[in-house]
């Protein structure tokens, strides 16, 4: 069989049923392409519903054709298809093979195999690319703090040289993918419809951006629809091609918080960031975090490392309060000082049995505290030394 | 031994040592409080730092003759003393035994024995006023959010008729108790100095306010100081008084972070609202999520109701989007409606091609559409139809 013919079959499976099928994925594991192929066009798909989809969708054309013209088309624009034959092939999407979410029952939860193919526009090979790569998700009516929070991470993902992964719709994929090419780094949109089709139409400028100096990449051959299923669909390659996925803001029961529950079934790193209780776009995350203790909480760019990373690198320290001054003083020190009132002078004895040390050790510690500079000898007592000056 | 020269003891040793001391407590248990003053104040204590603690403020007063003073005063302003002998001993605040901090070396993380007696002003008795509690607990350099949070649950709360507990702090603190004296509800502020102290001074309205219809509670004597380390002393009470305790805005290593460490160590319920990952206040709250598995993200009243409520009671649906009519249809009519391009009309055979089913199930589910009123024919074939005009 030629590496065309094996080709030609892969695009035209893709067109008769939609991709992830269980079935069909079965049957290309044991038959090849090419046999998969024909045996469905004989009618001979193992399953009804698979059947009659693939019977609809030969009625309206000749699968082989489509294919082929799928292909002249992509060669046209630039848009090279990509096979698990190619070296470029990103093998991690195999792990789909077991992805069974719980409580599965809608057909996109249940068909969820790994692709049969990629469309792919741009320069650098698909595999390396995603190799090292962190998804960014969230919704399409972003809030500016979602935004904001998303620019951020691709701009800091892709600055460490991560590639940072997400869909195209507006909100915080479009601005995933702006903070990426803001700091120079690959950004990889995953598509719901052919490379050649801006979906949607105001992200035509940022898709040729993406195509320029990361990837364009679908499932669907090119001039394919965005029709709704396709996103859910979509986002299951989104979380198997990814070390990892952050999901910035979604609404309850939204798109984005499926593509953590996939990252979530594959055991990749799924982190929500968080947001007021009082928006709407935080509430999906917030129920995720709350239902799911495998997902993890991240504030920030070094959260996000810390889960992806490789270890020994990308480590980050837990938050600190800046140190003060006060925090290198002993336990009795702290008493001591703790002892002097806001305004007054105290004398050595009524320091002592503030603070609760014997006389001895409150004027220990008094005169440490002189040396700190952190008290003051005033009015035959002791008194806190005044705030420093601000600087000028 | 009579009551009042128990009382008198209870109240002399928590002048002479500060509240939470483990060696004061394990001696009361011992031999109790007038035995263990006895002790104490000749010198008998069993550690060393002990002893210098009580010989300094032994040197600073007669014990008794300060006690006995500081329950006249107590009696004036109408504040009573509450010991374990009586009635109205919220009992569970003996769960302080087996506080074990891990980690802890301060003194205020180590001395966390449960209180010897609490002053009070207020009507309700104390242990029926916290038996149904939650603390509402967060920083006093609050934002409009979190002030905003705090209300609403401190509202919701006593609404629901639990008891409201706080510190007396600005910020969080107040916001908690404004919202439960705004619904008419029970709330409790916890002080750090006596309960005769408006601490801070600008809310010594409040504090009456909550005098009259709820507890002002403290374990230092009338007159006391809020010395600093009395506020983290403070907070195990704070803690153990209460059901669960939940963090609403906090810096990264504050007190409000320590109560809720507290609570985590007395496995009560440890509650977080999360907050914008911008905002400073927020990183405490987002560290202890992030490090502490068994603290819970809550977003809402219904949410906390869930962790601390009655079995039966107060339980809370997940949160959902509403219900849109497309929900109640099956798998084929959603591929057939989602096959219909947003403006234009198709002709049977390419709606069936495009939903990938065959014609009759295309036919069926169609018409199935056009009763729903999602479909309309049009232009020969079958078209979305125009959404609903807006009620005006």
């Amino acid at each position: 069989m030629s590496t065309d013919e094996t080709k030609l079959a892969r695009v035209a499976l893709t067109w008769l049923a939609e991709p992830g099928t269980r079935s069909v994925y079965a049957l290309v594991e044991q038959i090849g392409p090419v046999g998969a192929l024909d045996l469905l066009l004989s009618g001979g798909a193992p399953e009804r519903t698979l059947r009659s989809a693939v019977a609809a969708r030969a009625a309206a054309g000749d699968a082989r054709a489509v294919a082929a013209e799928a292909l002249t088309r992509g060669e046209r624009l630039g848009a090279r298809l990509v096979t698990p034959d190619d070296d470029e092939w990103p093998a991690q999407v195999r792990d789909l093979r077991r992805l069974a979410l719980s409580g599965a029952t809608r057909r996109v939860d249940v068909e969820t195999d790994p692709p049969l193919c990629f469309w792919v526009r741009g320069a650098w090979p698909l595999g390396e690319t995603l190799a090292h790569s962190v998804a960014v998700v969230g919704a399409r009516a972003a809030t500016p703090y979602g935004s904001h929070v998303a620019t951020e991470l691709g701009y800091g993902l892709a600055d460490r040289e991560w590639t940072v992964v997400s869909g195209g719709a507006f909100g915080i994929d479009s601005a995933a993918h702006r903070g990426a090419l803001t700091a120079g780094g690959r950004t990889v949109a995953v598509l719901a419809c052919g490379v050649d089709r801006p979906y949607p139409m105001g992200n035509a400028a940022l898709f040729d951006r993406i195509a320029e100096t990361g990837l364009l990449v679908s499932e669907w051959m090119p001039g394919a629809e965005p029709l709704r299923p396709r996103f859910l669909i979509r986002n299951r390659v989104i979380a198997a091609a990814t070390r990892g996925t952050v999901l910035v803001e979604a609404a309850a029961r939204s798109g984005a918080t499926q593509t953590l529950n996939r990252a979530l079934g594959l055991r990749r790193h799924a982190m929500v960031v968080p947001g007021p209780v009082t928006s709407a776009m935080s509430v999906g995350g917030h129920e995720v975090l709350r239902e799911r203790p495998d997902a993890r909480l991240v504030t920030n760019l070094a959260h996000v490392l810390e889960e992806v990373g490789r270890i020994g690198y990308d480590l980050t320290p837990p938050a600190r309060a800046p140190e003060r001054p006060r925090d290198r003083l002993d336990e009795e020190a702290t008493q001591v000082l703790e002892a002097l009132p806001r305004r007054r002078a105290l004398d050595l004895e009524s320091v002592a049995a503030r603070a609760g040390v014997d006389l001895r050790t409150a004027m220990r510690k008094l005169s440490l505290l002189e040396e700190l500079a952190m008290v003051v000898r005033r009015d035959g007592g002791y008194a806190l030394a005044p705030p420093p000056a601000s600087p000028t």
